[in-house]
């Protein structure tokens, strides 16, 4: 099987990292980190155990690159317009994408630009970010559940859980909607109220006032997904996600470090389309709707920046 | 009349010095400012024209002061339970009590301590502020709306309306719950709006998104208020109020400075009260709410200061 990762940051660096020191074949698009990585190859500092690739099947760009059996995008969500031109030289009759990516209707907007492709569905519970280039510093959790979104190849599907498996990265898989909609839950309302409020996860539950609040805000979520089909999610997982991020590090969500290292934030994927797909099925999300109008405020004064 | 001012700032101030002004006999109670006053008299810079008190009825405590026909309350509420023993010493039999202050509960909590006690709210459109001591600074508007909540004296009541207008000050009589509700429009999305997010009045109406959430804001308080039995709110009060602040000057409102300056902010009597008052007749402010949780988030980090 041919791997190859686009983007290959905090998410597509670590998990093409255990890929390839399992021994698969990958392929790594890089961007600024192309010429150190091509000399000094990637550094994964992990709470499992650092290790480090020297030598990586690294690339500048992706017309450079073999086609593959499987495309694993992990860029983030904010250009998301550039990835059906990114992959197309990847692509084989039978090439799973698997989009690493958070939010809510990313796999049928791809889908639009290539009907007949195969695609999944990749959320990672991970903390890691690149902390220098070609040095990407996992600090804990690492699993993935994987959602099959139209996937017609049963066996390539099996075959890259089997690997995921075989290179150590704890994988399940879910039902589509499930798996999205249930990292929705903890994603809606931490990533926008940590940039919002300026604060870690921490602070916010520390306050009656947001605690409750980022309870009714994964409600909302949890609603929405009930009137989308997703019968799994209920008070009782909002409870598990409230009493796991007590239990976590004091925590700054992705968009908060986009927010911090004032790059654009991923609101359109995270809360205007799952707000959208909300109201098609009749069901208001109006604390999450707020939360997107602040942050489209905010977005909208950095860019004078 | 005798008139007795509580609170000699922005807005007892003004409208003490325009009574004052106009021959009537008004008593202040001053605080920080009470030594500069008594030498120095008060100070009103205004767009209709500057003027100077140089000799004023000045008290640094409220049980040196005459009994008063009228006690005007013109503190912020953030310290609401001292209002009773300030103002017990000026009451006698008559004694009306206008509370000009902001948010939804004033009135009936007063009561509670003075069962028979003649009270009538006062809403004031203004935009003043004490620049310096014994100073104040009045930029624009004025006009005040009286809402009556219990004074049975009907003499008292319009003797006052007539001395207000006598001294320059545009006063309209509504009906109480109109009156406090109609500001509650105005004042609950912009007062916490421009201190979450760090902005003006005209910055917040500018972006598309923050201005259909006011928008949505207002329709909160405009439910809540119909709820309540205000017939007079309704769509087009709100397309007013979103016309007139486009209109002004960049405004920043009194919660802003508030925060500004490192004051407590009015988030009981502004968010929690109205709040409470609309559950009860069985209506939710979804934003609204949001927005006081978010307010308290920033208090509570603001004590640790």
């Amino acid at each position: 099987m041919v791997y190859g990762i686009i983007g290959t940051g905090a998410i597509g660096g670590y998990y093409g990292a255990k890929l390839a020191r399992a021994g698969k074949d990958v392929h790594f698009l890089l961007h600024s980190d192309y010429d150190y990585v091509c000399k000094h190859g990637l550094v994964i500092n992990s709470c499992d155990g650092d290790f480090m690739l020297p030598s990586v099947q690294a690339y500048d760009a992706s017309f450079k690159m073999p086609q593959c059996d499987v495309v694993i995008v992990a860029m983030k969500s904010t250009n998301q317009s550039v990835v059906p031109d990114l992959i197309r030289p990847l692509l084989k009759e039978d090439t799973l994408v698997l989009l690493i990516q958070n939010g809510i209707g990313l796999e049928p907007d791809l889908q639009q630009s290539f009907p007949n492709l195969h695609i999944a569905a990749g959320l990672a519970f991970i903390c890691s970010g690149k902390t220098e280039p070609g040095v990407i510093s996992h600090q804990c959790y690492g699993s993935i559940n994987i959602g099959n979104y139209s996937c017609k190849n049963s066996q390539m599907l099996s075959s890259m859980i089997a690997d995921f498996r075989d290179s150590g990265i704890e994988t399940n898989e879910l039902e589509y909607y499930e798996a999205r909609w249930k990292k929705a839950v903890w994603n809606m309302p931490f990533n926008g109220m940590t940039v919002v409020m300026n604060a870690k996860t921490d602070e916010l539950l520390q306050c009656k006032s947001t605690r409750q609040l980022i309870r009714r805000q994964m409600k909302e979520v949890v609603n929405a997904a009930n009137a989308l089909g997703v019968t799994a999610l209920n008070d009782d997982f909002i409870e598990k996600m409230i009493d796991m991020t007590d239990s976590m590090t004091p925590y700054s969500p992705s968009m908060k470090l986009d927010f911090d290292y004032n790059r654009p934030m991923e609101v359109n994927y995270l809360y205007s389309r799952p707000i959208y797909e909300a109201s098609k099925v009749g069901c208001d999300m109006p604390c999450l709707k707020m939360l997107e109008e602040e942050l489209l405020f905010i977005e909208s004064k950095r860019k004078h920046l």
